[in-house]
């Protein structure tokens, strides 16, 4: 994919005088880089990330390394990820309008994306932390995943088209090969990489790499998500990846993108909020017992999924245009009531999956490599170490009992249950 | 793909002016043309298809044509399937050694494989009707289905490798397109392409196609199909696929590969089989009642699923050097035994998957618009009718029932009661 012939990483000095012979930039910017204000403020795992000011207006640069930033040059990442990561902000820009930063300009070579600068808004997983809440934040993560899942399947797309796409996106190995090892198959061994509170969780680690049912339960969500390309996912849908400001929130970083599970994205978007819930009782304060704010990431995950159904349903009953459950068969045959036994079926299938890929997500952002800053900003390790272990017990469940958990509520009930134990 | 500006159909007076360059050719045949054979012998519904002898050997040079053959120009198809082909071929001339015909050379512009001519091979769909039976079929097919569908998938495969293949298979879709559409969706409606044995089946189709939990079913094999990712299928694995001679068995013409889930094959394969067995009682005469080939029939079946899963069974034990359920997880850690568990659940899914192709494959036969020899030939209508009506029931039940029926003799029970029910 990409040539690294030409590549060279900008740097806050460089990048205004290599980014101002780009019509789309100067239009933004000015033609004048002396007013330019460049920072660097990539705090993600992976790349260089430059917010630009001018007077005018503001842009943000992002632009591949090609090895994994968290790590450094050890670790060799192929810059393709950028192209990987156009390719699947474009076509969530058309399937969810408004729900990603718009961007200016790609520059395959140079692995460089430039996109709308997202402002007053902050990562959403800062929210979580400092108990802020968002109106209408389940509804449009809810909205966000019906309408790219279902618009990058067989469900709507037209097959050729599909199968085109499924081919582009299988080049993206390197980041595929992250969440392979990772999220499914590290944390359940003594991996090199792997971290976690230590003495604390070390009984709790062991009962989890000893429980075979678990790690047999995990390696099915990997078959699930190696072979199942059933759409395109972001494939790294965290609440690092979303952008909020009161009421708006933007999904980014869809670099992992990959043809996948139905249920993969929906699944790592919940297992975020219910570590922010298990972390919650830390973040207490003698004003805020964070008792209504962890009722709010409840309601989030709630609407989350009520609004997925509701609009995947909404798609399904009116864009149906692909080739699965096609009109000629139901419709056109008087058999439309069938469809709502398909339908039925169909999410009931994705809510299974996405209860297991919730629990591997837990287990690995609390053992793996990747932690997430709800728990790691912590201090007491005691108070630390009873969080996660309430996350790592839901998770278990989650991942074990997938199929015979209905419902929001059932997980609800699942965690507070698991979290009344765990304090006891 | 093809780059169809050079392509040029061959014939029986050009190909020897126009194949005697290529050394390889030469070899086999020798460099005097004068004392080349050729004869066109395609009887497929695709291609192009010659035998070519000189005094010293015989090669099969096949080469695709810019349409269906069976249909004419007024279906266009794309050349490309050669390439398929070339590529499927060579990767189970690896994985299943022996299985498959030697390939000599092939041109990506013509569309052409010359290979190996297997002699004095036939079809083996000939000796369903004829009555022939072949030693160790049986073992010979549910070995290649094991190894070719193993070393294929995400257990065996480099993850990398693998996510290449995908890419590179998920081009040929056009001959996916033929299967998502004759397979799954044309024979549950009165799509202008089909066609029945009439009146006499007429109710039954009837029938079929107002039942909506089979096309329920029938649509949930073709999600499947169309997203389960799972290894390098042969993708047309019937009984007119297989040349066979005494007991030697090659499986050919693999340019529907794609790209799709374990059961496929394998049930697509017993389907041809189960209509075989349908179709006996037509073939008898007053000295051969057919019911000992029949029981033959019958343990051909039996025999491709027990040494499909006695070969899966030991190529996951032995070869399973993929990422999925990896020693790092089991094996090192003592857990060794939980494989058995995950092996068997694994075969369960892919023998569940096989009977909902099985059902598809037999109703598409039967109503669609490719049929089968051992049907088609029947000349008395009424009597043709019955042994697809017995074909037809035991297809609606496999289908409908796939997650109840757990053994080959439970298929062989269906397949007698059903018999018996149809004749009186």
């Amino acid at each position: 994919m990409s040539n690294t012939q030409g590549y060279a990483p900008l740097d806050s000095e460089t990048l205004p005088s290599r980014l101002v012979s780009l019509p789309v930039v100067t239009e933004q910017l000015g033609e004048d880089i002396r007013t330019w204000q460049v920072r660097e403020v990539g705090d993600g795992n992976l790349n260089l990330v430059f917010i630009v000011q001018s007077g005018t207006a503001s842009i943000v640069v992002k632009q591949a390394l090609p090895y994994v930033r968290l790590v450094g040059d050890s670790w060799p990442l192929p810059l393709s990820r950028s192209f990987y990561e156009y390719h699947a902000l474009s076509r969530q820009a058309v399937r969810a309008p408004g729900a990603v930063p718009g961007i200016l300009h790609f520059d395959e070579e140079q692995a460089l994306i430039v996109m709308e600068y997202l402002s007053p808004h902050h990562i959403l997983r800062h929210s979580l932390q400092q108990g802020l809440i968002h109106e209408t934040l389940g509804e449009t993560l809810g909205q966000f995943c019906a309408d790219t899942l279902f618009k990058g399947s067989d469900y709507a797309m037209d097959a050729a088209t599909r199968k085109h796409d499924v081919g582009l996106f299988s080049g993206n190995t390197a980041l595929c090969d992250i969440t392979e090892s990772l999220v499914f198959t590290d944390p359940f061994f003594d991996a090199p990489m792997n971290r976690h509170t230590s003495p604390q969780l070390d009984s709790v680690v062991a009962d989890i790499r000893a429980d075979v049912g678990l790690k047999l339960a995990a390696q099915r969500m990997k078959l699930a998500f190696c072979s199942q390309a059933e759409t395109l996912l972001h494939g790294d849908l965290h609440t690092g990846s979303v952008m909020v400001y009161e009421a708006d929130a933007k999904v980014i970083d869809p670099e992992f993108a990959l043809y996948g599970p139905m249920g993969f994205d929906i699944g790592m978007l919940i297992a975020n909020f219910i570590m922010a819930w298990c972390a919650q009782p830390a973040y207490a304060t003698e004003s805020d017992d964070r008792l209504a704010y962890s009722e709010w990431i409840q309601t989030v995950i709630e609407d989350i999924w009520r609004h997925f159904t509701r609009q995947f349903t909404h798609l399904w009953q009116t864009q149906r245009t692909g080739i699965l459950f096609p009109s000629t068969l139901f419709e056109d045959q008087g058999h439309a009531a069938a469809l709502d036994t398909a339908l039925r079926d169909e999410l009931h299938r994705i809510w299974t999956d996405s209860l297991g890929f919730c629990g591997c997500e837990i287990i690995r952002r609390t053992l793996g490599l990747a932690h997430i800053a709800e728990y790691d900003d912590i201090e007491n390790p005691d108070k630390r170490a009873e969080c996660e272990a309430a996350g790592l017990q839901i998770a278990r469940r989650l991942l074990v009992d997938r199929e015979r958990i209905g419902s929001t509520t059932e997980v609800f009930n699942l965690m507070q249950r698991t979290a009344a134990e765990v304090e006891t």
